[in-house]
């Protein structure tokens, strides 16, 4: 088909999902960016909602959308449907966890992005709020590398790119799911979500770890337990101290970060 | 753990995905039923989005553990996170559209609920938005009967459930996928995803067909075609007469008997 | 190679595996149909045999070919060799029973179909004696939608196109799986292979079955249980009524149900 | 359940499709020995039909059956249905040939084996007419090994056994796939199977090999080529020579060979 | 790129992975021979190592590309990196194996023969030092049929081929893994990897074997057992009889074969 | 069996497949650590060998067991049999490459390390000398994680270990696969296994490189190309300046934290 006036999708429109048949090829046509959120159905404490990943990789992934629409005279970005169940072996001991195998979602991100790019679709970029999706994305990736060379397939955490407000935070020395930052996020999207009275902390000192586990902490070799070794409650530091301010502030780099990233991938 | 008052579980919660490691131990002691809403991400001709009908799915499956948790004294029905991505290979020719593999929708589904149903869980209810999930369901629930033989696992179409309604909406002679159920659906649940403007008919009467798409709407024996051999903008029937007020009942009618069927699943 | 004259086929062949070399391309050539059985190796209650479903089908689809062969100068359907074990997970608890996975269920029956429409032939029509493997056979024709777009691929219930000569079976209430009418048919086909002294009733009516039994048999939403939960002999129905005369009026509504669709199948 | 009286089976009866509920768990008791046949449908030339694999494979699993009950008070072995699709990639480019991949066929021997093993049977012997089948039944062996390692489970050749009275034919150098012993083996069967008047020769001489066919007749190393490359009929052999009496001598000793084994099985 | 002076290769290099990107165009550009040794992991009894079967093969396989090195201008044939676990469900009971599943192994095999030839490489011969590995082999080998028939794909094992200086052994009725002869050869191939203090003989006479053990012995049927019911150190024969030079006899029987049959393979 | 003196195992003997039935025994009541070098099959640039991954986790494999031996009294580490090949799509369009699917990948290291587990050890240490391989080992740890959360599992890259001494290289600004570090580290083991003749320089500097490719150096977040999109030889950086004492720096600093890691797992 020919390039269409880009006028044509409405302005508005942020979400692969609410694309008509012709609003999908005028987005085709501009070779728009695809952003799929990807999170996790996973046990995040006594306060914080099972899908927490899945919420703050979407809250992420509309406001990149939102941010690059209003840079650019048209909408060049979408969001594709999410998939919100991720790959979570660490937290099955805990109440409220359903995990995929790995390998299953690998073909479903594998299956989504290669067909996207059948369709003339060239560029892909994964935001993930679970961290646990970080290895299956890699080996998407690299099936993806085999039968879509043309494709460019990104993937990021969301947590992992705040790394100079993240620095700011008070946070105890074993710290990650379920705590400080996460429940910052959280409370910042939207705290009716955060069931403040009960937060709880969880393993905040390498000392009171299991050997085992506090092997794992070590970043590389990389070993892994389940979360419950960690802490009976599942939590990895003090989610108590955490603030709708440093929420803001975090997701403000991790949405700039991705924006900026956007952008370049836009000039591909 | 011991079963706690259900008091414990913050009323308003509707999603299975929002509650606490807490809540979730709740609802796991009150047997709750699990809802599952699945769609498709496909080609819905000119002015329907690509999500019809994962949007429907949701706006049933939230709709039906409304009324059941307004029909007791604490909520008893959570809506899981949708899969918002079907089996769609009638549409894979038309523009948008990504289709699972049908063994890789199985495995969703069966990993979901088989996980479920191993953490204590008994009843779950798959809402399916799209037809062509159907097959795959039937598979999986297969798969379930065997791994799970006591889990009891259900699931339903939506527009096919509006017997009644349906039988009074002004049809063309063919009819369906895209047609005046489901553009009626879409307006009443929100008129903003409709591009009314450009709405336009597809194929509306049997001997405008080609034999072998015609052959296919026979009841059985059951054939298949992709959905541009019925018509260019992949359209069944004429969605220009559709109307907010058709699709209210539409979808009054498939939630009462949902809700209907749920209420006997809860008393299993 | 050059199309020949038909009569090269030895006229009395309706078996695809009896067809030569030679044979195979002339069918080709004529673009003739080619007819699955496919059965079920599962338990049928005290009377009758395991292969009920494989034995029902196979006579279907040669009584099929044999009149279609009768209607026309030469044979233009041929009875490929039949898939004897189906899905049967609802049978897996009761004596004899041997179940495949639905995927290699699904894995067969698109190889045996892809293979065929590699090689030149475009219509095939599946008939099935078991309900179980109805699932299966959607997904089948879903994968085979994808890989083979322009192969017109058919699949049919046994019993379930007898609508007109059930209705006038003497029934109960609760019927089905060897009851009434299977057992009617396989009398019909050769008493020998009843053992009518042994019939016996199973499950009759809807408020001596469990809760859960009693929902599974409601149309949509779809549930299932294992069939011990219907009743220790695993039966639906009083097969004890079962009669010659009934089973022939039964396997003539289906094959002249099936020989017309196969006609229109023929004119594609 | 106790163990009945051996007479309760129907005497005749020696398909173990043709059992009912009862007799099954009669069978089961006596311990008695299950048949598997395999065969292939694939080309075997100008003259012997596709299913020469699977027919032979019936029959000699029939009669060794049949030989069975006759050598004791109560019948003590069945033949299960068969599975009539087997490995045949090296006839794929011949016509009519339809080929599983050996991993499905894999499947299918371990699904059939192993529920049956499950279900209280412990000896299995696979019938294959097929040679192709060979590798993929020494995976089923192994893959059975594993997981069922209590059962017997062993697989046969057909025309491999006739060691004495395949020497006595009068074979070209070249000889096998469609040559003078399985020719003779199905004149002997059933000679309305065969086209008499097309048998042709094939590849019948090393010397008329290209290199790599001829390297192929080579015992050890193995490889391997398809059929095409030895002749365009695809026949080893010189089928003209075939007669009744030599298929009559060849099934004899095949099956007087099963019956000494399988007695050998029995008493295990 | 143009065919180069084969002298660019390093004269002395016999392994592929050790060749750089360069020798392997101009071994390309050679048609070389690749050879892959494939072993296992296995238990052998209380002298021997668990890599016996991997050792014997790697020896066998740089020996015969050394071999023909020698006999040529330049190197023409490469030994490939070994594949050192193998398909072991015979030996899973005893001690320090490590078995792959066969699907696995033939995953394996087929990707790396497959990628070699679409990238040129047209001859390849895998060496076993483990009989386990030969029904995977022979998988492996019809589905690169299928995928990549012009590849000449050929596979041996080791012991197999000494027929002539294992008739001259002084071996036990029962004799094989972990024997006479595989002993021999380890005990040519590097003494200091045998403990012969520890040597113990295993099953060496028929008549001591169980009835199943026993039928398992018979060569066709095929059945199988676990070896730890041949013997409690699962040895067959008596390894205390083991000579180097025996074992030299009979690796050079073994090594002479190969070379004799790669120099066919490079005229193809 | 009772807990045998450590002084049984030849105290040499640094390889798993090097033990004896007897040994393995040992070696399992002592709790040893079993260390897996993993490596690849893919192109290094013109002067370094295809398997330079592996030829560097074989040997620094190697060095750990052997330096854990000399500081116990018994030897308490083994090295695996290697797996030779990897997951190399980003190389797969360059000369040599052999690349395993990730999900076969995955197969193997699962089932090594669960076969090993069930068989009583606890403590295994994954080297791999190539980066593509992390991705598959993160998910291979997260099955693992499911199956066997007992099972103390980590894995480790090579040059990534190395950072106080890689930062003293003199590199190029883009630098990496066969770059200065892979290079000294390969002189370093075995010099005549480079041919330094022809070493050449590849991409070098980031405004040379695509902007994809320049856009992949990017850690976060991840992208990926082919690695012919950084160079036509495939090679990050200059290798014409790696040393030989660089290299044994290198591989000191890599030896010594992963005997210090040992060290730590075997405290577990």
């Amino acid at each position: 088909m020919t390039r269409q006036s880009v006028a044509e999708i409405r302005p508005q429109v942020r979400k692969y999902g609410e694309l008509t048949s012709l609003e999908v090829e005028v987005a085709k046509a501009n070779d728009a960016l695809l952003i799929l959120p990807v999170g996790a159905c996973e046990q995040h404490g006594d306060g914080l909602p099972l899908s927490t990943d899945s919420i703050r990789a979407d809250h992420v992934a509309m406001a990149v959308a939102e941010e690059l629409a209003g840079s650019t005279e048209s909408p060049n970005a979408f969001v594709l449907p999410s998939i919100d169940y991720g790959v979570s072996p660490h937290h099955g001991n805990l109440p409220g966890t359903i995990s995929l195998d790995p390998r299953t979602f690998v073909d479903i991100v594998t299956t989504v992005a290669g067909q996207l790019c059948d369709s003339g679709f060239t560029r892909i970029l994964v935001v993930t709020g679970h961290g646990g999706n970080i290895a299956a994305l890699g080996v998407a990736q690299q099936v993806l590398l085999s039968s879509h060379p043309d494709l460019a397939f990104a993937y990021s955490p969301v947590s992992g790119l705040a790394t100079e407000t993240t620095a700011q935070l008070p946070r105890t020395e074993v710290s990650g799911h379920s705590g400080e930052s996460e429940t910052s996020q959280m409370l910042a999207i939207d705290d009716s979500l955060v069931d403040s009275s009960r937060l709880t902390a969880g393993a905040t000192a390498l000392d009171e770890l299991s050997p085992r586990a506090r092997l794992t902490r070590t970043k590389s070799p990389s070993s892994a337990v389940t979360f419950d070794r960690y802490a009976d409650n599942g939590v990895l530091g003090d989610p108590r101290t955490a603030t709708v301010t440093a929420g803001e502030d975090i997701l403000g780099e991790i949405i700039a970060k991705l924006v900026s990233y956007s952008k370049e991938m836009l000039r591909l």
